[in-house]
């Protein structure tokens, strides 16, 4: 029976994407802000005719622009379908040892998934009492390395010492550090790339640029792992990029003084809701990203997460070990956040 | 060291995709004319502050516009970035018997560097003296087949009589017949998904419906290989459709008068080519499909290919057995065949 040869995994779930636009959507870690004008001019200007042919397999106009911005080269740019692709990629390319790779065990819920995906034997390391990775658990031999900075959903950052201790620590694995959250407050690594050749940095497009519409992530690494990569992808599938998300990437990149902006209003934002969150007496997490991960008071994180839910806001709940007790929520506007905190405070009275 | 777990590929190498505007490009089987006027409607009404957020995950407007197209329901259909990403989430899907999975020798030359990839076993069937694929040769016990009808670079196309007689041959495997090139003239087999629930047809809109540079390809097939697919697709990465590709691909589906009119006039321009190049004393196969595989009279392929490069005509040369001899035409507009046939008669002139 050709069912018997199916390759059996169990997919990632994603936030909800509810269909209605009358909602506060707190839950997928979207910026609340729209993309950059270049976005708009590329889209009013494109020359639609243009679409009948492929566009270009090496993507060199959005793999420069990246370059050029984190002074590195077009050669150690590696662009995907969101950083999902570029991760799935990675997976691919780089986790075919014997050995298991190491990840945390409350993190990107998507790792264990790539690792069934693509059967690559992996352990996880437990977070402290206080939700922080221990460098020292990623000392054992292992086949690879892959850890979030900001973790998720925790939030919580750890600094280049950390990173170099766990990149001296594995000469022979490749390191990947998932820095999807690094803009909102957290310190990159990227400029440890020239010294570790088995560093791999994966950013994304979607959260501190406002394109998660538009699917574009990238590693950056050392020449010879992203050729690596490059040669994975090419084997899987030649055009990845196409023609119009090429041009918003590269004004997105560009467009330096809007994504300040836009990040800073964020970070301040943040600041003032974790303020309102503690108020209330939750718990709430020092995050680097733009979510945070609060345990409420007064009633559980499940109910509240449906409460919320039924009066249209929308946050992330995980039915996890250690983390049913929480509410990982995504940071919009000031005006969504007002509405947030208005709704919490009706729900809590209700419910003493 | 990290290197040696790297995954070792060989990766397909795409026909090349000249910067200039200024040539003639019929190398990679594109539609000479633009996507139809929706497109470019979508476009110029686009509201760009939408990026910000995902798209949606199930890609519902896109799969239910192909699922109308076709008659059949939601549930059949599956959407890629482009045709290869739906072959290449097909082979992880399906191809996971120990058994050998088969495919024509003179093929698409994709479907070997998929099997490499992901450590798929295959065999090739040659095709017979008149590069015809032999049905009964897929009788032999298999982990999967794919062909694609019409083939490529031959052009050939098999009748349905073909394909049933492979699909009854096969009930323990998944038949993967890859229709990219159908839409010129070969007849499709989608009527038969009712009957075999192990057959999948791969469709693509970069060749019939001009969106080579959007990305789009689809499998349609049994709810319950769909699902099977859609599972390993979600566990890889969940997003991959963006926010504006998915309106273009509805736009493109919908407007059925463009695409045929587009279809009727590839068709009659290669009609006309077919002869011109006879006329030349090339050999020229039969073909259902947007391009020709011809040989040429005095003059090698080899050496006709470069020749029309140095006067900016783009054709396909595979150095490879029994293809050698051979060059792959696109069929562009009239008049770029004509200067084609031009260019041809200079070329042929000057060696004789």
């Amino acid at each position: 029976m050709w069912r018997q040869y199916i390759r059996k995994v169990e997919p990632y779930t994603p936030g909800e994407q509810p269909d209605s636009d009358n909602v506060i959507k707190l839950n997928t870690n979207e910026n609340p802000y729209p993309p950059c004008e270049g976005v708009k001019r590329v889209l009013s200007t494109f020359d639609t005719d243009t679409l009948r042919k492929y566009p270009d397999p090496n993507v060199k106009a959005l793999r420069t622009a990246i370059a050029d911005y984190y002074n590195l080269s077009m050669e150690n740019v590696f662009v995907g379908v969101g950083s999902d692709d570029v991760i799935a990629m990675c997976y691919m390319t780089f986790f075919n040892s014997p050995k298991p790779i190491l990840f945390p065990d409350i993190t990107y819920s998507f790792y264990d998934v790539w690792a069934d995906e693509f059967r690559v034997p992996y352990k996880t390391k437990a977070l402290d009492d206080e939700y922080r990775i221990v460098a020292s658990d990623y000392a054992e031999d292992n086949g690879g390395i892959i850890i979030p900075n900001p973790n998720a959903p925790t939030g919580i950052a750890e600094g280049k010492d950390f990173f170099t201790e766990i990149l001296n620590n594995n000469p022979d694995s490749i390191v990947i550090i998932d820095e999807a959250y690094v803009d909102f407050g957290a310190e990159s690594v990227i400029d440890l790339i020239g010294e570790y050749e088995n560093l791999i940095v994966v950013r994304t497009f979607s959260k501190s640029r406002s394109l998660a519409g538009s699917r574009i992530g990238f590693a950056l690494g050392n020449a010879e792992a992203v050729r690596a990569l490059h040669d994975v992808k090419y084997s899987f599938n030649s055009y990845t990029m196409d023609r119009i998300t090429i041009e918003l990437g590269v004004e997105a990149i560009k467009d330096d003084e809007y994504f300040r902006e836009c990040v800073s209003k964020i970070i301040c934002t943040k600041k003032q809701t974790q303020d309102s969150l503690r108020n209330l007496g939750f718990e709430v997490f020092e995050s680097a990203a733009n979510f945070l991960l609060v345990k409420p008071k007064g009633i559980s994180a499940e109910e509240l997460y449906t409460q919320l839910k039924n009066r249209g806001i929308f946050v992330r709940y995980f039915n996890k070990p250690r983390l049913s007790d929480y509410l990982r929520i995504t940071i919009g506007t000031d005006e969504e956040m007002d509405k947030l905190t208005e709704a919490l405070q009706s729900i809590l009275e209700a419910v003493q």
